[in-house]
């Protein structure tokens, strides 16, 4: 079993990769898991949304749009351009900042409707899953609310007032993740991990994306004991992220933003390091660590460039072993 | 002032027919208010919907979608196709029984968010009137939750479980109105009535859209300190009516299906009754209840034959005055 700690977009391609090495259209097929961050969920407009879920989904189910990297391909926005009529009236366009498509409306009604009878968030998904025959075992990290908090000079803001409505342009001073400490793993969660031959950590944001995972209570430690089959790949190339703030996010939060400021972060719960081959010169500070690190094209460009690179992530855990 | 009490499609047309013959555009223009019923009100999917606010909001808009008598014209239904892929999936198709068009869920997800900001439903509302410039000020009878409740031999439905799930097929045995003794009349509502020079009972139906505005305490008791001004017009016309299952309803809670059943409901409350030509052997029998009953052609073709039955039904009050 391969399982991933995933975030959204850069999680969602990596999957993509892992889908194609060693999915049940694949020459090695194994057991796919993802857990997903739940931290960016938020309840707008008195829909349920889990952007890292449906972004993760959408993009298994080749349903992505593949320009804007989230949301359906060929979605409508009729709903929103209703919306609109009553925000504009009112003068509330901070009502409207979310971008809800009409399909992807659809996705947020069943999540709502069932979370409303009782479900926990972990078997909705799993519905979610198999509505679009998923390749994947998607698990959220847990079932409870816990949600990523920004903290800046002037307010303290929820993470999609940050990454959209502000479009991640304000400095931040400190990230938290409200209510983790209340938070259990989602059944199935903990045993994907224990039970994974490889563990991978998406090149997603290592701050508001894999963060949260590590703070739900146990999931640290499981993936601490685990370190030996770890492997985490390098979301920042050249120093910059590909999208996103991680970049900036990093060094407001006192980190370096390169491969080897990921790397350090890493460093106790992941025994392999995999970068981009941009960063080769960082390789020796990185082994230093006490990692493993291995050079590689990084840069998904296509599904066959997300395969190759998940190849050499799990080939490295398998040739690792003692 | 003219106030009408207010249900939906019936209601929307009355209105219609109001707005043509006493509106800004007409010559003798007058305000004009609605205090709509909210009972059927639901919570579905997340999303707080108010049907008979919205059918009566979309028609004066001229909004309407003429051949279903609901919703919005040019509708699209992309985000319940959407839905259908996940209830179909888990054979759960009786959550995607409400049909939401795209359109329409702009305004819910509107009327949702500033609920859950706090706002009070009639100042949502009064924005949504602003919002399509309509020509009349719509209050809904109370800002509280109030629900009709169906009492089945089976089982006890919600108004929209009732009437749209089981499409009001079902025996009904009792019909109440939960919450309705700690709801208060709207800002607004007390003075619409009391302030009114004709109030007009539209052609909804008397149990299940005028009952739930009588039942919110003060209503009925301002209304019958009124009953000279205030004049109904029968939604009944050959013992049936148009659409929906009044004439079932009256039968079953042990009135008669016919103009004279809805007299005798209102006598209390209203001073005159209009009634179809159809019906006009009925007159004697309901002045016998001591109205004054005025025949009419009550079907409301068209526009004009809505301004005709308004100008029918105030002509009637204002000749009755003392």
């Amino acid at each position: 079993m391969i399982t991933t700690l995933a975030g959204g977009v850069g999680a969602a391609r990596m999957l993509r990769g892992v889908v194609a090495a060693f999915g049940p259209e694949s020459d090695s097929p194994v057991a796919l898991t993802a857990v997903v961050n739940v931290a960016d969920d938020e309840v707008l407009h008195g829909l349920s949304i889990s952007p890292d879920i449906d972004t993760v989904a959408y993009t298994l189910a080749g349903a992505i749009d593949p320009v804007r990297g989230w949301g359906l391909a060929n979605e409508t926005w009729t709903a929103m351009e209703s919306l609109r009529r009553y925000t504009t009236s009112t003068g509330r366009s901070d009502l409207g900042w979310f971008n809800l498509g009409d399909q992807d409306l659809g996705t947020h009604l069943y999540r709502t409707s069932r979370l409303a009878e009782g479900a926990p968030l972990s078997e909705v998904t799993a519905e979610m899953a198999a509505a679009w025959s998923l390749p994947v075992t998607l698990i959220p990290v847990t079932d409870q609310r816990m949600a990523t908090r920004l903290v800046t000079n002037d307010a303290e803001l929820a993470f999609q007032e940050y990454f959209v409505r502000e479009q991640h342009s304000v400095a931040v001073t400190e990230v938290r993740f409200a209510g983790s400490d209340s938070c259990l793993p989602a059944p199935g969660v903990l045993n994907a991990i224990s039970g994974a031959h490889a563990l991978l950590i998406a090149p997603s944001n290592p701050i508001v994306s894999i963060g949260p995972l590590l703070a739900v209570p146990g999931i640290r430690q499981a993936v601490t004991a685990r370190r030996d089959i770890t492997v985490a790949v390098s979301p920042i190339i050249g120093g910059a992220a590909l999208k996103g703030p991680a970049s900036r996010l990093l060094v407001e939060l006192g980190h370096e933003s390169s491969a080897l400021g990921v790397a350090r972060i890493y460093r106790d719960i992941a025994a392999i390091m995999v970068i981009d081959e941009v960063d080769a010169a960082l390789a020796p500070q990185i082994e230093d660590l006490g990692m493993r690190c291995v050079v590689a094209p990084t840069i998904m460009v296509d599904r066959d460039a997300a395969a190759n690179l998940a190849r050499i992530a799990i080939e490295a855990v398998r040739s690792s072993r003692p």
